[in-house]
């Protein structure tokens, strides 16, 4: 099934304790496009500017990604700078330099409004739902968003997430949007504010799948060497929306088969820099990740045995 | 089969966002001989001054745990105060009184010295020696420190990590421990210094085991409600160790069971004050919650599906 994803596309400066890379290819919808198109064909929407080179546009596309609407235009692509310390589960930004991307206005063809499955990555939540008025019957919308628009956009992120099925968020966010420490209390907050589904990513800690009756929870696996956390959460939800559309179902089942395919992209991803890691990525190292993870939360069924 | 634990039996002032308790029972070897006891026959060894009540006493016997270990003598028990708070995860101390903990030598009897399973709580490692030294052939030796060990008696705390088969101990313990931030480097560091098994305790992330060669992971329940954390760490250790004890087995299997029992009995422990939600726990009950788990875990095998 077709999954559409609006987001940026970016050069990154990344400093891990592993290394540091410049003018790394990044932003959030090349992310989730390398991860995605392992399993479904991705319609890409963002925008670069005149200096943005052929060289990833033609890898998306040798992975079947529709690029007709990434924009180039006049000016410099988006560009951020990070770095990471001992602690890999947070990003300090060091700079954002909007770019053209500050001037980004989604507009969708023809055919990428007929998209079933909708992706909308990290934006200003009013052009989240500028792209949700342009899709026609999409089945299943998942969004991502970040801390700066829940302070400063609020409303105007209720207001988007009243139209969407999935929120994809990490921990602090869910925390903040919830307005609840309490993990559990803050997802049936956000629940009510419109999502059917709010996924919860934690990090190297794994991720949290609520549908407001049950939890559902996929560990992170274990890594020796992680190399760069950048755009784990994208190529997270990559996993996840790519695995949901390939099976056009949002049954409990392939939710939470979707959630550990997520973890699992994003495993990979993190063990180089940039989007590397998705490059050569095949189906088989996929499923040998896959059984690795089963075999980590793996335990037989057992009951409390009472005293002996 | 029986469990030895040696540790501490205190009073706790306790300060959390739910509310505040003053002269809480507390200490590592209450915690865990609470929750052990359900599973096993547990021997405690404690010291605990005049001013330490009959109750708990009464309570554990009725639980079936050998209390002879439990030394009264002149002088205040010991007494912890500490604070959390909104992130539940770690407490804050605000005073410690040793009182008569300050010269606890434990000395087994006869019996006690022909236990088959041991705990050694969070003491000074060389009266963890110490214990070691007394008991004839433990079968299986678990063990518990903290960063004021690792930091100021590392070479003590080594000497003992040899006689050891497990070390169970916090994440911050473990990254300070092995000598790295990355985990499952940190891991290997700490099974190089003598113990078979790692466990690291992750708070509401849950725990994971490494047995040097792989990973396995439970996750913490997902609770709405969550009172006080104090003991949580030794009531998992409880869970874990009274399963093992009762199965009278460590093969990979019933370790795995072992660390999702322990995770259930920390779920009971922080719903409430002090371990009065040991009380009156029925197995039953930790049946109900174990099924919870599973459900919150599982996941059916499925294959990277490739593109459709």
């Amino acid at each position: 099934m077709s999954l559409l994803v609006v987001g940026s596309v970016a050069f990154d400066n990344v400093e891990t304790p592993k290394g540091k890379v410049e003018d790394a290819l990044g932003g959030s919808a090349l992310y989730f496009s390398a991860s995605s198109s392992m399993f479904t064909d991705v319609r890409l929407v963002a925008v670069v500017g005149d200096d943005f080179p052929d060289e990833p546009v033609n890898f998306l596309k040798g992975r079947g990604v529709d690029l007709s609407g990434l924009h180039q235009v006049e000016g410099k692509t988006f560009r951020w700078e990070g770095r990471y310390g001992a602690d890999l589960n947070e990003a300090e930004t060091l700079a954002t330099h909007l770019n053209v991307f500050g001037d980004f206005k989604p507009v969708l063809s023809e055919e990428y409004r007929k998209s079933e499955y909708v992706f909308l990555a990290n934006i200003d939540p009013c052009l989240q739902r500028d792209v949700l008025d342009q899709v026609e019957s999409p089945k299943f919308v998942a969004l991502d968003t970040m801390n700066f628009w829940i302070d400063s956009k609020l409303d105007s992120l209720k207001e988007t997430l009243k139209r969407i099925d999935m929120l994809v968020i990490n921990d602090g966010e869910a925390r903040s949007l919830g307005g609840d420490n309490n993990v559990v209390r803050a997802a049936r907050n956000i629940l009510k504010m419109g999502p059917r589904f709010l996924v919860i990513k934690r990090g190297e800690y794994g991720a949290l799948l609520f549908d407001g009756e049950e939890f559902a929870f996929a560990p992170a696996f274990p890594l020796e060497e992680v190399f760069d956390p950048t755009g784990a959460g994208d190529t997270f939800a990559g996993g996840m929306m790519g695995y949901i559309a390939n099976k056009d179902s949002v049954s409990p089942e392939i939710l939470r088969q979707a959630m550990v395919m997520g973890c699992t992209m994003a495993s990979f991803d993190v063990e180089d820099f940039s989007f590397n890691a998705m490059r050569n990525l095949t189906h088989p190292q996929i499923n040998g990740r896959l059984n690795a993870f089963r075999n980590l939360i793996h335990c037989t069924d057992f009951a409390s045995p009472g005293k002996a």
